[in-house]
């Protein structure tokens, strides 16, 4: 492998912390090779560790055998190669495919195939009645932003704490490894919660380019502007959010909910003088209003995560 | 006025730069003591200043009475008192209502009512046919950071560049003054994008609380991964979306939007078990997918802003 840093193997006896850029050479197995399982194990076969790769479309392990891999003829065979098997397949539907017709007792599972709460449960339940330790995934992160740490991606772990500790090391090889608790659930979660906020900031994103792009505006200086202010309103909203949550005192609350709604106005108008759509905007507009309607006037915008809840 | 600093007015022949917490004194008008108004006379008269006011609801003036303001006893009155006349009043109508009976030749206005582009440039040209400059301010700033410069509000104007070249020294007392340009439409313009933007953002945090707010999460952790996420995507996005508008390549696009409809899923099932309304995220996640189905599914999220103001 051209690839292997000249590191040695330490007994644990010896072993010391590794050095940035150098890791203990060591074994996985990797299944699925999408944009992102291709990613991680480029990164693995960078780093010298020896990594086993499976896809259900062979021709997408070529590159990676050139690159050190070794290729298995079938997810069965690449699950029993090695004690640490990683999934980065399609769906949920998938994993279940890939793992029917292989030996998982003893095996260290993690999936990083994109999955729910729900999902990530029930496997932990299923690889447990196999006999194998079961940690979920949630990458933050695209396929260019894995193997580069400045690019700040990180993947959140949830499950088994003993098999996060056996393999941290060679999980945080690709980006960041950032365990959240034993529920298997949480690392999709997490993930889910992060996507889903970002999700509406793009609409809101989206929403005032539509508002300036026929206008007399430099984007590059209304860009600024407008990043510089999401990044100061992200700190206050979220620090809100979770006083809140805590049920700790808010402080003086500047911009209660009635002035929020009352605010609105300006906006509707101002997107129908621009001949804009404010189907983005509206949904929460209306539960601003419903929440106000409900007594809640004078709260902050906080009490509305409890109302999403409540029906 | 004993919060008069020791300054002495300059002849502008021998003007220098002010000294940071150092101004000439300066006279002006000051027409609407809500929670901003007051905010704003406060701060004007701190800095020394002398300011008329006046509101419909007489008893707001008197706290800054005693500080040193004067009252006029009607709207004309404190129009006539001096040059230049700021407005911050409830709405547009209220504008029209306080400005009716009032002289307004020869005066700058600066009117800091929440406004639409085209309320500012109705009253640009009233103004104007009423021999007045106008200026229109936009303020992106809650109460209680007027007069904290390290709040890091500020406030936009657009309009007449030389009542803002005149009078730029007395308007960045209570926060940084920020010119966008001569139609005085760009203030409200600037101001509602930043706004709008904002409630998309919001309305994603309220999800992504909903969504955790009954797991065992800690909610300190959570709101800082959420806080660090949002601000490294707002970069992301906004420099995609400048890019996009002007035409520039942007590269490979790392997550297109046929993978970003395919991850909807996720977060809808997840909404769905963790029993939280998706009413916030359905709307982009259908502008999303009328993209992908008009044939934009290999393109980044650039494309929605267009699709929005199509129809």
């Amino acid at each position: 492998m051209t690839n292997t840093p000249s590191v040695t193997e330490s007994s644990p006896a010896t072993a010391r912390a590794a050095e940035p850029g150098e890791h203990r050479p060591r074994s996985l197995s990797l299944l699925g090779l999408g944009a992102m399982g291709t990613a991680l194990a480029r990164t693995w076969l960078a780093a010298g560790h020896r990594v086993t790769v499976w896809n259900r479309t062979p021709a997408r392990a070529e590159p990676l055998r050139a690159l050190g891999a070794t290729v298995a003829g079938s997810a069965a065979e690449a699950v029993a190669a090695n004690d640490l098997v990683v999934l980065c397949l399609l769906d949920d539907a998938s994993v279940g495919e890939t793992l029917a017709g292989a030996q998982l007792a003893g095996r260290d599972l993690v999936n990083l195939t994109t999955s729910t709460p729900a999902d990530a449960r029930a496997w932990a339940a299923r690889a447990a009645g196999r006999g194998a330790r079961f940690l979920d995934g949630g990458i933050m992160a695209v396929p260019p932003m894995i193997g580069v740490p400045e690019a700040g991606g990180y993947v959140f772990y949830s499950g088994s704490a003993e098999l996060f500790a056996a393999h941290e090391e060679i999980l945080a090889v690709p980006a960041e490894a950032r365990y959240v608790g034993e529920d298997a659930g949480l690392a999709a979660l997490h993930d889910v919660a992060l996507l889903s906020a970002m999700s509406g900031m793009f609409a809101g994103i989206t929403h005032a380019f539509a508002l300036v792009r026929e206008a007399d505006v430099d984007l590059g200086s209304f860009s600024g502007l407008l990043a510089d202010w999401l990044v100061a309103m992200a700190r206050v909203a979220v620090t809100g959010e979770q006083k809140a949550e805590k049920g700790e005192d808010q402080g003086d609350v500047a911009s209660n909910l009635a002035m929020q709604v009352a605010g609105n106005v300006t906006l509707l108008r101002t997107a129908e003088q621009q001949g804009v759509s404010a189907e983005l905007l509206t949904p929460y507009m209306e539960l601003m209003e419903r929440a106000v309607a409900e007594g809640h006037g004078d709260s902050d915008g906080s009490v509305l995560a409890e109302l999403l809840t409540a029906h």
